[in-house]
């Protein structure tokens, strides 16, 4: 099965493709980025996009580090995004938590990840806890860990510092506190370096194994965090273009949520797979970089 | 939907049941004990048993203590149990390599587990890893984590000082080194006094999400296990009895393996459960202890 790419591949189509949207949602690393270099052109695109007068969000399912810290990243490229135009799963679950189901200010959060989360949650005013653990030696140990009926809900991302105290009290809040059982995001691996390792929806399949409970997932490919965007920007769907690399996270983010879509060829997929996929996307273009062309 | 439990009722039901079988596999907790405190009339049952000539084996799916481990959990209940009549998911995966894969002994496993599992491979002649890891506390850390060529089998059981470090390692060498994905069992839940928490199924989801295999799962309800079971005792099935308190372990693995199958009261299974259960069992009766009847 093989499909037409609707490669854009000149300036008419570049000027086309911008003048058909005022929206651009950007996936980053991939992108932007890839890992920690930028993506050649990548700056003058997004600077020509806003000279144009286009609003631009950046859409990423990291939830290990605050908008803020995430700005800085940005920054370290000379790349200038301001914190407001960054929308990460962590601040989507704070934003979801505060006003979309109206969460019992009263009681704690119960965070596993970083302090992405954990900034995020704070800065929404929603109160976190960060339990002692007894030490877990042995099987008996885990007795020591019991339900706490302050916890409301239990977030869970990617935490690199996971152990099975922290494992056993989010599972002990969702069965025994009816604490709400969310996800910043689902992503199966974490690459690094051209390698993957277990990602933040991998260690989330230790709770909805041992809970035969379903989380609520913000991030990248769920529609919640495209409904956060939306509302926080009012957008005109027929007027929005998602962008990103990955067809199972941000083309089908975009496609659920209706807007159009351009896939890159500069992450993890290729023109092949792009042709095989039965994923379908508006436009392709071989890099972000290209659009800058429009600037020269 | 409801079915006959097939319930055992007097010494005559019991005679006839002891009189049917030369082999008895049990499952020990909810059987012989429930957490600290012994089945009252276990001990006589099993000791009647064994008087009467009977073979008995006991079977768990725990991994985290070596069977010489296990062997003193019955002696502190004053029941003599030989360490060689003790079938634990560890010993059925050394078993496994050793004995039904020929595992190239110049490998070394990886064990993601308690002493229970190296204990019983070390026995077996296998080689261990022991790796040590670097500190991980943030993503970057995590390159620090490279695949090992030396590592033929990754051996995944409970492990509660489980860390993002022995997951990635696991993982890295699944889908790198071409390592063999092994699981000691795969139950989700681990009961402790009345609670459940994460089993070592829902760790092993982590491994099973990440890289996309699947394992080969010795424990009860799997065939893998009993086969070698069967293989060491040189069993006749149709003189043989799977005794347990869960319907989708215990009797399960008796029913794949072709076995009769007694389930007992005293464990997670009430007769309402077992009524309304599409699961079948050959015989049921209160508690193991009933049997002890037979000796007065």
């Amino acid at each position: 099965m093989t499909k037409s790419l609707n490669t854009l591949m000149n300036v008419e189509d570049y000027k086309t493709l911008v003048d058909r949207y005022d929206v651009f949602l950007f996936d980053c690393d991939g992108v932007i980025w890839l890992g920690s270099k930028v993506i050649p052109g990548a700056k003058e695109t997004i600077e020509y996009l806003k000279s144009q007068g286009k609003k631009l969000i950046f859409v990423t399912n990291n939830s290990s580090v605050s908008r803020a810290k995430y700005a800085e990243k940005f920054q370290k490229f000379n790349i200038k995004v301001e914190e407001q135009d960054i929308f990460s799963s962590a601040y989507a679950t704070a934003v979801y938590l505060k006003d979309v189901i109206s969460f019992d200010m009263s009681k704690y959060v119960y965070p596993i990840g970083g302090s992405g989360i954990t900034d995020e949650l704070r800065a929404m005013g929603v109160k976190v806890l960060e339990p002692h653990f007894p030490t877990i030696k042995n099987v008996d140990d885990v007795q020591g860990i019991v339900p706490d009926p302050s916890v409301g809900a239990v977030v869970v991302g990617l935490d690199v510092e996971i152990n099975y105290s922290k494992l056993a009290f989010a599972h002990i809040n969702i069965t025994k506190s009816n604490a709400l059982f969310i996800a910043t995001n689902d992503d199966s691996t974490l690459p690094v370096q051209g390698l993957t390792f277990p990602g933040a929806g991998s260690l989330l399949s230790v709770l909805i194994n041992s809970t035969s409970e379903s989380p609520v997932v913000m991030g990248k490919p769920n529609q919640i965090m495209f409904d956060c965007i939306s509302k926080a920007n009012n957008l005109d769907l027929s007027r929005t273009l998602m962008i990103g690399d990955r067809l199972d996270t941000d083309i089908e983010f975009g496609t659920r949520a209706g807007v159009d879509t351009l896939l890159v060829f500069t992450g993890v997929t290729d023109r092949e797979l792009a042709a095989s996929s039965p994923i379908s996307f508006t436009h392709s273009i071989q890099s972000l970089g290209d659009i800058s062309k429009l600037a020269q």
